[in-house]
């Protein structure tokens, strides 16, 4: 019943009282706060909680069981509905058709880049970037013009290693506003959070290092850790983050240098790390002398509960914390900074030199007066909104048309699904599947942090789609599940499964 | 004692231990881990802890005192003297202004960046970039609202890797009118000439890898490579180039890897390569596989013969040759390309994915039409006129002003003049001097490719100051000269050297 406290419904909405609350029961669902088979609180009691008439709770149980969330057992009360688990287990064939740099992919990350074919027409759930039409292309076009306007020719001059130094200024007020305290000489501008990790890789490692990633993961870190000669430590991942036991042996056994996870809505599997997690983590850490780096893209799209940083909590002074706007922004901006301990900003900005001097100028300027105008911050709330809207029409075509054999669960934010085939499934091979109908899914593979050249899950995107397409490309990919289970019984296969 | 556990005494090295011994402590004092008035371990203690005779340590320091860098009290010990050096202690102290990154200075190479002091108003001739009003800001600016117009939102989302493909194309012309065939498949666009740098040291080189680089040069250039665990082959320059003698003998002896060389206005000596020498060296580069990267910054600031890059000659296919926009157009735009054999364009994608991703879009597109409009070859007419008029100024004021003992030679081309004091001169301690009267020199320690620690070298630069200031910034530089040369012949000094 505690979870219920904080529900707030509001009488003088013009949306009905049952669809608010059933909204916000729903939110609690895609949240895991409520868990599958728990049982909601009894009709009348929860109705003198909230302070409504009991046909207001009954509505709201009601429209939810049409949407397939809950269910009742007569007699008993009402139950959330479980994900449909993994039916059987069995193999099938590993296709791997990831080798060479054969494609180009705008939008993918680094290492998906050229890996996947992308014919014309397909729904493409395996890029992770706004529709362009969700740029805030006329205000920064105003922008631009006024930065020109003021700055003439020292817009395009070189700007400091480090950073415009307005922008600095702008960033840190941005990090108080959010909790964060930090200075303007503990950030370093960078063209992309690939150049954060590119040059915290250069300015720390040495070669035969090791540093603790999470598995799976974004594996453009992992190419800029081994580009340095590092090797990779693949820490196993549970629902609420790294699993502390297997960290604190394979510390012991390696003495990592470094650690790099992305503890909110991580990359690819949704994952948002406990509160206990982090404190863990972070204790374990500082006791081995370990850098963390923290990559956020994503806390900013916490469309329920608000997430947080770990760079936020007491005693994460020693973490490297990467902000990227590409997500929400522009990713051709090639913008973002990090926030790092003063011992080791010099060494990072020998390395931004020595590997591109200094992000552009123009972009600087810009960006600086994008947030000293308050744009961002309706920009963010414009963006959260759009991406939330299609988090949803996601999840319920996913409800509706995906077979129950295909499982998954709710992050509450993000721009991403991480899916289970069948125990035994492949996704590389259910990838070609799905390609003959115009489907792209991102298969595990591309996120293993280990040399795993297959897997059962795979990620779905759902930020460069509009609503209708993600509705007709679920499916077109239900379709090309379908379609594979009928071959094989046709085949007289034993197995039901891909 | 702890930091005196990283010296490295090497008792095969040609080098007496004494010197290596005082080489190494200076380097501690100029890093600051030794501090002003900090107390050197006792003589006999040291030598224990480094496994050498006493007299070694004795002598290491007798030496540093005679440098001005330590002081000795009768029964306490040796001492670190603090800057500035007390006067008359010895007339030809270094003083070291290069430690630690404090400054910024827009427009120096990346290792100069951050080590000069520039107080406001100075002449600065260490700044190799244009003052900012010969940018095409009005163009530039119509340029990229008529993009943002023409593309909306894509000009803001990810583009390919190896660069927006129009532009490939444009540059791929361009190239053509300058009479070098490539097609778009060979061109990679960067994010400047030192992110090519970086992005041919990642791909290419291993962790003690030898290359070879021209002494003294682009210091950008080392660090790249040295971040990768290469090691530096620096070649004597004569006045037509790379020593061919010397090249074969240490091509002989490392089996390098790569070569990097700058052959028409080289930084820092504004030496042209002749064709001879050019053509000895491809013959060789080929001899031996090495592949040489080719760094073109100023072909087309030719401005009596046209000096052509070597990659128009024939057999230059294996050439890697970098041309940056920075100097002519605008350094803050941050963009270049290279030209690379097919073969070695996987790779160098691979390594621009883990270091940025790619470049952004919106700066693509904008140069990308800048060219088609043939604004390109406009903007460069009005800059190689706007550059040679400060050529001939800088010229005529060194030829009227400059004591005749301070020698160059003219290069006919490029944004430099090279230096050099008398023999036995010290450009670091000419810089002190010239600082005094706010005229700021690069001293020719910033561009070595060994670790000399000073040099009777030192680099002018005119593209950032005006007709008038490159005169009066000649005339304080000659009283800076003169200056100090007074006060040392009123100490009755013997030596009429700075």
């Amino acid at each position: 019943m505690e979870i219920f406290v904080s529900i707030q419904l509001n009488k003088r909405s013009s949306l009905p009282l049952y669809q608010q609350l059933a909204q916000q029961i729903k939110n609690l669902i895609f949240e895991s706060q409520l868990k599958p088979d728990e049982k909601l609180p009894p009709i009348r009691k929860l109705a003198a909680r909230l302070g409504v008439n009991n046909v207001t709770v009954v509505n709201a149980y009601r429209q939810l069981e049409q949407d397939g969330l809950l269910y009742s057992k007569v007699g008993s009360g009402t139950y959330v509905k479980p994900y449909p688990p993994s039916r059987g287990a069995n193999a099938l064939t590993v296709t791997p058709p990831f080798s060479g740099l054969e494609y180009s992919i705008p939008g993918l990350n680094i290492m998906d880049q050229g890996q996947l074919h992308i014919p014309s027409g397909s729904y493409n759930f395996a890029s992770a970037i706004p529709t362009p039409e969700l740029f805030p292309v006329a205000d920064f076009k105003q922008i631009l013009n006024e930065v020109l306007d003021r700055d003439g020719g020292s817009a395009f001059a070189y700007q400091e290693g480090q950073g415009y130094f307005p922008l600095r200024e702008s960033l840190s007020r941005y990090l108080k506003d959010n909790g964060i305290g930090a200075d303007e000489s503990s950030i370093q501008v960078i063209s992309g959070a690939q150049q954060g990790i590119d040059i915290i890789a250069k300015s720390l490692l040495k070669p035969g290092d090791f540093v603790i990633t999470e598995n799976p993961t974004y594996t453009g870190a992992i190419a800029a850790f081994k580009s340095r000669g590092a090797r990779i430590v693949p820490a196993v991942l549970k629902e609420d983050g790294i699993s502390i036991e297997y960290l604190q042996d394979v510390i012991e056994k390696y003495r990592p240098r470094l650690m790099y996870i992305i503890p909110n809505f991580q990359t690819p599997t949704g994952i948002c790390y406990s509160e206990e997690k982090k404190k863990a983590l972070l204790k374990l850490c500082q006791a081995y002398n370990i850098i963390i780096i923290e990559d956020d893209s994503f806390t900013d799209l916490s469309y329920y509960t608000q997430r947080l940083p770990i760079k936020i909590m007491a005693g994460a002074d020693k973490v490297i914390f990467i902000k990227s706007f590409s997500k929400i922004l522009m990713p051709g901006l090639r913008l973002a900074f990090l926030l790092a301990p003063n011992n080791v900003i010099p060494g990072l900005l020998k390395a931004k030199h020595s590997s591109d001097i200094s992000t552009p100028g123009l972009i600087q300027r810009a960006f600086d007066l994008y947030l000293r105008k308050g744009l961002w911050e309706k920009h963010l709330e414009y963006m959260k909104e759009k991406y939330q809207q299609r988090y949803h029409v996601m999840l319920e075509a996913m409800t509706n048309y995906l077979p129950p054999e295909i499982t998954y669960s709710k992050s509450g934010g993000g721009l991403s699904f991480w899916l289970k085939l069948p125990a035994g499934g492949s996704s590389n091979h259910f990838y070609t599947r799905c390609l003959e109908k115009k489907v792209i899914i991102s298969p595990g593979s591309l996120f293993s942090a280990s040399d795993e050249r297959d897997s059962e899950y795979f990620r779905l995107s759902f930020a460069g789609l509009y609503p209708d397409e993600i509705v007709k490309g679920i499916q077109a990919l239900s379709e090309a599940y379908e379609y594979r289970q009928n071959q094989l019984l046709a085949r007289n296969s034993y197995s039901p499964l891909l």
